[in-house]
């Protein structure tokens, strides 16, 4: 099997997080990020506005993906159906080099208080993102919001798994949001 | 009834808040947040050591709280039990003040990116906060990690309608805490 060869946007996000992770994120500038991802500064500028930008395009796609798997679920599904056909969807954007990036990208994160902030808003993101299809699949406010948060909850989770460990390259990403959403599921069962 | 007076402290608060509405927050100082208060800028520097930490102070006396209630609450109490108990513990940190300044708070986070960020990492502290205090108390891991988010989730349902609206000044926070917990259990039973 060939190794994953990545494009110019990838390599520059790999590129990013490293030099976030050696050096923090408001010393790292476009013009090194451009430079260590091995293209030009306009390619950068081909692909993101600027170094927040580069960050926050992963978010908006999941974002989309998310909604887009909860509003074409089948009409008989439940909420949490729902939440497991936005998170297969979701999956899909998420390939080998999300995987290879996430130890840097959690150790960069770790290590910076303004990435945390994005991380946390990107959660919100997510979450909302979630709440405002299943609302329009006419899921009701409280279980809406509910459901969005286990599946918040569960890509956090699945993503943990599936990024941590000398697992094998082909490990399906779906199978690890859906094994956590299934978790979820059970635990609430024992809330009280 | 006399009119709730606030301290120093919950001034600079209202100063801050009315100032990041007002020109945002990177535009605000130090010296405008103490002069809109009234007070000197030493005033301001023995209450907190910068305007970041103005907005933090509050999350960090939430977390405490939240956690001193899981902590206490009986060694019988489910883990939503011991959420609830949380959310009372933690509704007494939140006076006439917080919810005088609710409003403005609301829209100087709709108008900044910078404050969405802080708080949205706030709802993970919260969360982080919880669940090491459920965990402490045996709760396994996902059913904690879970319990928490609906305690988060609660504490911002409860916060936005106790904050809304013209309800008598005398309405008690933990009131709209626990009803708000209430309705996520009940809708953790629709989630399907």
């Amino acid at each position: 099997m060939g190794r994953w060869e990545p494009d110019a946007r990838e390599r520059l996000v790999v590129a990013a997080v490293d030099l976030f992770t050696e050096q923090g994120y408001d010393a790292t500038t476009v013009v090194q990020i451009a430079e260590r991802a091995g293209v030009t500064k306009s390619t950068f500028f081909r692909h993101f506005p600027d170094k927040r930008e580069l960050l926050v395009a992963g978010q908006e796609t999941l974002s989309r993906l998310l909604a887009e798997g909860i509003a074409e679920a089948p009409a008989e599904a439940s909420p949490l159906e729902a939440v497991a056909a936005g998170l297969v969807r979701a999956s899909t954007a998420m390939g080998p080099m999300s995987r290879e990036v996430a130890p840097r990208l959690k150790a960069a994160v770790a290590a910076s208080a303004e990435l945390q902030e994005r991380d946390a808003l990107k959660s919100v993101s997510l979450a909302a993102a979630m709440t405002t299809a299943l609302v329009a699949r006419g899921v009701p406010d409280p279980t809406a919001a509910l459901a969005s948060e286990l599946g918040v909850l569960a890509f956090k989770r699945g993503y943990a798994e599936w990024s941590e460990g000398d697992r094998p390259p082909e490990d399906d990403f779906a199978t690890y949001l859906l094994k956590a959403l299934d978790e979820l599921r059970a635990a609430s069962a024992s809330l009280g």
